[in-house]
């Protein structure tokens, strides 16, 4: 049995690459700049991520056929089947048959999957979800991402765009979100709708040390926001629990719906800690049955910034053996 | 390989009952009152139950070995592995073995289940759904309900509390649900909340060919309801429209979550038809992400009052089968 994959993190500014044992385990990890150019087509991202898979079997010292393959984790909507991504405005890739493309460059097996459903993957293959039987996974980042794992399969839906969790609605007569419809969470509850928040509460008079930087347009983000709060700035505070209250009502659906083990939280924003799972448990144990939390567990990722590498490693894994 | 199974349905007012098929068709179906007496314990409705088995048999003029087994649909919580029903309010029963129990009466494997898990399969094996890789199914009557079907398989939850569809919350600071969380659906679509919304509209001033049957303190039901819709009465209309629209708000969110082929909706107020799908199918058009929206069908039940006996029938098929 072949003892290592190579798990591709692919994203709009960076490509991270890992080479990774059956344990989960990183022998070697490394990044290179995506450089994306618009018009010249993805040929030139697809030979740097080859290049990455080279690099990492080199600087790791092992033998190409101790590999099982390569599995990328892509920005979607994408067909994971035929390895073909349909959109990725941030690479200005449209319908990219990727693995076609990438595995005779790479010469072994290339698989695809969306990016939020390999970092679920990989909480439940090698991090914090470990073992568990179903595992919900949230990203907070400029939108909310979502990965289901059930039974150590992903549920990626009928045709590849389930896990949505972002876009369940928690305010059906609530703030518009970025896909059109009304009180959807990822409206309230990314890293991007918790600086929006932000913004709109001193537009609207509140006090904070951020005012000043907020009303002359600078860049206030989540960590910044997290930062003012850490130094006493009650708003940011304010802002940070609200985001947390909000998270918790959302996994009180998730947790009805599915009765998880494992809630895993997953970027930036889980660094704020217990200023966000705080409020954001206190939500989850007063509104769940009693039944469900019995079980439930809820969890910050343990794997952090390497979700992406490990959890496509873990799928290359999963997946090679599936076609052998 | 047997041919045949009893599924039964196992209300507080009625015990129905069916010998089924592997195609899913009917042989006959018969009910007894379930006639619950408080105080006197589990066994005289179990008791019920082997005497409904045993007359299916007979007037199906088939012979015993021919069947695989009974599945029991129950009110939950239960364990559904175990055959534990662990606590229904209707029946007065609390951790009752009923695998146990039932088995030796009717001399045969005993599987016990979720009722509306049941429907849910009903419909997915031999309903509305047939042959569907994911069904999520909405039982509207005195709550709501829920079923998830996927790959042909119930998905229960880790320990047996999941599909809680009406658990979910479509509006986080709304409405306060018996479970005594807030917004849930179930406040909003069951028919007793329908019921419940047209009786607040009245009192608060609204006019309505019903107003003097809901002051004077009548029981309105949904039917009631519909029937006045049909009848002209604006305020009625309009009630079902708008829960209608909230089942639409609810249903965008399961699409964006589990990426159905198939929403099954069950229950009387489903004979309301085109006044409660038609508000439906538009929230659901706006709202959900095209690429949901090219496979998924959103349908009434087609089993409708047998969902319960043929679901608990194919159930007793695929679990005898699991245990083979």
């Amino acid at each position: 049995m072949k003892s290592l994959a190579v798990g591709i993190d692919l994203g709009g500014t960076n490509i991270k690459g890992g080479l990774v044992r059956r344990d989960g385990s990183v022998i070697v990890k490394k990044s290179v700049k995506t450089e994306v150019q618009k018009g010249t087509g993805p040929e030139p991202v697809v030979g740097r991520i080859a290049g990455l898979v080279a690099d990492l079997i080199a600087e790791g010292g092992v033998d190409k056929s101790e590999l099982v393959g390569v599995c990328v984790g892509s920005p979607g909507p994408l067909d994971s089947r035929r390895g073909i991504v349909y959109e990725t405005p941030n690479l200005d890739w449209k319908d990219v048959p990727l693995s076609d493309m990438l595995a005779p460059l790479v010469d072994m097996p290339v698989f695809v999957e969306n990016d939020a459903n390999v970092a679920a993957f990989g909480e439940q293959w090698a991090g914090a979800a470990k073992d568990s039987v179903c595992t919900i996974m949230l990203t907070l980042g400029t939108g909310v991402g979502g990965g289901i794992v059930i039974n150590g399969e992903l549920w990626r839906g009928v045709n590849d765009v389930g896990a949505e969790l972002g876009h369940m609605i928690i305010d059906y007569a609530g703030r518009l979100c970025g896909c059109g419809a009304h009180g959807c969470i990822e409206a309230y509850a990314s890293a991007s709708a918790l600086a929006r928040r932000m913004k709109e509460q001193v537009e609207a008079g509140s006090a904070s040390s951020l005012r000043d930087a907020i009303l002359a347009g600078e860049d206030v983000d989540a960590k910044r926001i997290y930062d003012a709060a850490v130094d006493g700035d009650r708003l940011s505070r304010e802002m940070i629990e609200e985001t947390g209250r909000l998270l918790g009502i959302a996994i009180v659906s998730y947790v009805n719906i599915f009765n998880p083990d494992c809630v895993v939280l997953h970027g930036g924003l889980v660094n704020a800690g217990d200023m966000l799972f705080e409020p954001l448990l206190a939500e989850v144990n007063e509104r769940c049955f009693e039944s469900s939390l019995r079980v439930l567990r809820v969890l910050p990722s343990a794997l952090k910034g390497d979700a992406g590498i490990v959890g496509a490693a873990g799928l290359a894994f999963q997946r090679a053996e599936d076609i052998a």
